[in-house]
């Protein structure tokens, strides 16, 4: 059996997407990655201002969105259009040969509507499938996939998806195909060790010590989806876990996820 | 040298983006069309409305778009997001393995901005390159690409390009490896003999009956730039034009164009 090749998935998001100088930064850190690449990207933050603008209503439940139509029509506006095709032009022109993809382009990632529970979150899709089929040959073509939070459920319906999520599974389903470098990049240069802003950044973290700082509140809000999608990750046998900022993630000196 | 294959081109716009049922009837005659295809989709309308609501000037010359920084942000988001995503969930749905892309994905088109003249048009893009070796593979895959109207410069700027320009070019840079078959898709039957709405649709309509027309103002607007660049695609080899509605258009009952 020949070595797995490695892939690199590094999920964008949080204030990142709005700094020009950072994002250029952790784009040209992306482009120069030898091997194959993923980027997935967020975005919510835009999509919260334009669907105020249109004077859409904004509801968010712990850092999830909850989707009527007019906001699926804005976040994948703003997801799978604006972000999704700037990012595509600027990895194009740092000579990385960028395709944006949602979840219903080739039927990459089928995912099915949230069903009603205490919380109705309306047009949410909870990934079913990863279509390894429609991405490794991609991959193998040296195409960079730049993944936005929208999927669909195979039945004509769009569906708006946590990025978080959509990177960690990703790394799931392509696991028995690549030795695969999960890395989530946002503002901060990694998991704190204190809930002030200049806190030191921890070198690791394992899931007993996430447990202790969740349950003492150091680690919280976005974060908490974020680390359990990474944790799950790890677990399904995902090589190696980081997260920081465009300075940190590229010098090891992000934080290091480990069980 | 072996017989070329057939590749049906359709370009739709206008109102029938706006209408549900016709949109259906046109994405169902369309998937089920035998050998590759390209959907090629303009959404001016929609972007306007957004643009309104968004309080960003429309400004319109000619039935041309005069794009700004704000402006482009809109085309972007209502061309290669909701439209493009839209169309590709609703295609993936019919069994029909669709793929959105914009000019900046793989390359497929690069446009250089328009150079600022009389009028000074913005991001607006013309067409420099149709990228066929990054195309042609997915076309033997049967992959069917989805294009809305958004090129970028190779220099990570995104750019706004009319959709029946990407459409007879992507037509003409295609010539050489396919039969083409290019359909222009919208809400009337085909071209009228007058200029009431109730007129006879053209069976036929040659180059030099279209500049008869044109002088006597029968042809007007927007018909005007898309028959230009329907003319221009036919005399560089296209097989077959025509211009119609769903019903007509698959029905050989739409306007047939002849040099």
């Amino acid at each position: 059996m020949p070595t797995k090749a490695n892939l690199t998935i590094v999920k964008i998001g949080g204030q990142l997407l709005e700094d020009q100088a950072q994002l250029q930064l952790l784009l040209e850190k992306f482009s120069a990655l030898p091997g194959a690449k993923i980027l997935v990207h967020g975005g919510g933050r835009k999509a919260s201002q334009i669907a105020e603008q249109l004077q859409v209503k904004v509801q968010l439940v712990e850092g999830r969105r909850i989707t009527d139509k007019a906001m699926l029509e804005v976040a994948t506006m703003v997801y799978a259009g604006w972000y999704s095709k700037n990012l595509v032009s600027q990895l194009q022109g740092l000579g990385c040969n960028a395709l944006g993809l949602c979840g219903a382009d080739l039927n990459c990632i089928e995912a099915r509507k949230r069903p009603v529970g205490k919380i109705d979150y309306g047009w949410v899709g909870d990934i079913h499938q990863i279509n390894t089929e429609a991405l490794l040959p991609l991959l193998q073509a040296n195409i960079c996939p730049v993944f936005s939070a929208i999927t669909h459920d195979g039945q004509q319906q769009l569906l708006n998806t946590n990025a978080d999520t959509i990177a960690a599974s990703l790394a799931m389903a392509l696991t028995p195909f690549y030795h695969i470098d999960l890395r989530f990049c946002f503002e901060l240069p990694g998991v704190l060790a204190q809930a002030e802003p200049q806190a030191a950044v921890l070198a690791q973290l394992d899931s007993s010590t996430y447990q202790k700082l969740k349950a003492m509140g150091i680690i919280s809000g976005g974060m908490i989806p974020k680390l359990d999608n990474a944790f799950a990750a790890l677990r399904q046998k995902v090589k190696s876990i980081a997260i920081g900022n465009p300075s940190t993630l590229f010098n090891q000196q992000s934080t290091q996820l480990c069980l």
